[in-house]
């Protein structure tokens, strides 16, 4: 079949809107009808260039939603009309991380989802006899798309396509890594640098898990009141704090008896590794924890002195929020369906696919939280 | 009264014995009569000047066992004649942090405690006019010490002083770091990094898990009979690897139908801060955990691409193995007297006072795994 996509011909080249060769879904795979896709950095990251396992050209795109159209020989657990959320982060349920039951990080088809192909090594997106490749296993750039079944997760029907889309990574992100990676109890506190879009996604999962006391950090001052609507308590620029902003941030967090201070739970949402280090010294000593969220550019490292886990600190990463695809994504649209969580506001562009461009601007220029293409 | 001690004169010199003047206890405080203390690196490192924050003329010694000879007012706990350990990380149950469930690392004595002077600002040693300050709290190189009663640990009195002082210190360390910080499970694989007195006992702290695959790191090829008296099942010796160890080790460790490698946890006992980044990146992805133990340096850092952690490894670290030492240190001499676990072929040289020189030595050679004062 033919579909319209968007298709990153090359390293810094703005995306270009064409038709594309389809194949249908071979066993094991469904094609599914993609409604609505976000703009995600990821997309941005591999676009630019700066990914050194970026690979063109390619269809780009895994923060969607959208309805199955067909399913592949062996498919049981989705049909026709269902109503589904493509997953980067598969959840097989035989592999040994997902029988580990301490990672979300399946690996059935790891190798080849870095590849750009579909598991039996091919792809199903071509312009005639040229081949062209999948992204992150989601390809949600394209108007119809080729995933494997393990990597959909069925959700609620009548929930809005172009709001859950965006739980297919940035809300997923945020909030899972506040509740499956870092446990955050009630009553805790806890700092969040980085307010951009999972930044946002963090600061309402605190909310959701019971933070007392919600810290956002972001040189921007716009995103005070953004923050604001998600849960947070207070708000620090750095760069209006005279001096380091380790020790400011930890004598804010000193409370009632304890005179130590530094947050039970800390998040990085930069990816800055700088940002990175500050956010696990900032962390309390004894028990604190720190989450690296945002992915650093190629060959960066963080550091710091030993000391600083020696003392009972513990430094953290987290990818799709520690969540299990299939099993937690529709958890979480029904969290959205039932006012748990707010999506609504973080969509701040709705673009036709002809427009996808201007997301990508959009998101340069620090104008929007989240733009989202409506097909 | 007087007492007979081995005095730190001075960064880098030999230690003087000579006969002191202590002051009985005061309130909340408690005489103790040490009967044998170890010697561990610590003591070198401060002995040595690297310790930024050493202090001089003090009493060296933190690993000990004695018998309560006197107590001040108000102390309800210990009674004359009550076999103890004294605590560096004392254990008062009242501050925030032994409050908090999540850390050992008591906070009540921090302070006076890091300027070698007892909680009311005051020592308890000198000679003459001339203070002699107290270390670590404990000072377990002199005969007689004072010590607060929150940091003792009253034990078993049908426990040999000359094999449980080694409990002050580096059996809890080893052991606790295995079963309270990274709460080893049955079945696990796992890496000691560096096969001297901690990491044997964290050898066999994983043995008493029930670990399956303990691997043990060491450039010493004698480590390996050590190693494997203490439930070693694999030795690697890094300088008869050729290239990179960590890949060496991820292969070492896949195991059935999970070949990605890499052990569930790793422990770095070298205080050094590349291994400390080889345990870390020999951990496995998805969960694994690795916890630092050793010192390092002064300034030094430890470093890893984020990716690392965002790719679901934990990077964490332990003070006396997260034991709470009132609560946990009673219960490793219990473990001792019912034969759970081996001390007394790690004390490889028993000493008097007068030859404690000899024991750093002995240490520095790499002869000993624990030399250990008898009074």
């Amino acid at each position: 079949m033919k579909t319209r996509a968007a298709v990153a011909v090359g390293a810094g080249k703005p995306l270009e809107i064409m038709e594309v060769d389809l194949e249908g879904p071979r066993e094991g795979e469904v094609l599914v009808e993609i409604k609505a896709t976000g703009i995600c950095h990821t997309d941005e990251f591999t676009l630019s260039g700066a990914d050194p396992e970026g690979i063109f050209p390619a269809i780009l795109g895994h923060e969607g939603a959208g309805v199955v159209v067909d399913v592949g020989k062996g498919v049981t657990s989705l049909k026709k009309g269902d109503h589904v959320i493509p997953l980067y982060t598969p959840e097989c349920r035989s592999c040994p991380s997902c029988l580990s039951r301490k990672t979300n990080l399946c690996t059935a088809i790891r190798a080849t989802q870095g590849q750009g192909v579909m598991p039996d090594g091919s792809s199903r997106f071509s312009i005639g006899k040229d081949k062209i490749f999948h992204y992150m296993g989601c390809s949600t750039f394209s108007n119809f798309t080729v995933l494997p079944e393990i990597a959909l997760a069925k959700v609620n029907p009548d929930a809005p396509f172009d709001k859950i889309c965006y739980i297919g990574c940035g809300v997923t992100t945020g909030i899972g890594a506040v509740i499956n990676t870092a446990k955050v109890e009630i009553g805790s506190t806890a700092i969040v640098f980085g307010l951009g879009g999972i930044g946002l996604n963090v600061l309402q999962g605190l909310r959701l898990a019971g933070a007392d006391m919600i810290i956002g950090v972001d040189i921007n001052n716009d995103r005070k009141a953004w923050g604001e609507k998600f849960g947070m308590t207070h708000f620090v620029n750095p760069k209006e704090v005279e001096g380091d902003i380790v020790p400011y941030l930890v004598n804010m967090t000193k409370r009632g008896a304890d005179q130590i201070g530094g947050a039970d739970y800390t998040f990085d949402c930069t990816g800055n590794v700088k940002v990175m280090r500050q956010a696990l010294e900032a962390s309390h000593r004894g028990w604190g924890e720190s989450i690296v969220i945002g992915v650093a550019g190629a060959g960066q490292e963080i550091a710091t002195r030993p000391f600083q886990l020696v003392t009972g600190r513990t430094w953290k990463g987290t990818a799709f929020g520690g969540a299990r695809g299939r099993t937690d994504v529709p958890k979480i649209v029904d969290w959205y369906m039932d006012g748990k969580i707010l999506i609504d506001p973080m969509i701040t562009h709705t673009l036709k696919l002809e427009d996808i461009n201007k997301g990508f601007d959009l998101m340069h220029s620090g104008e929007s939280i989240r733009s989202v293409v409506v097909y």
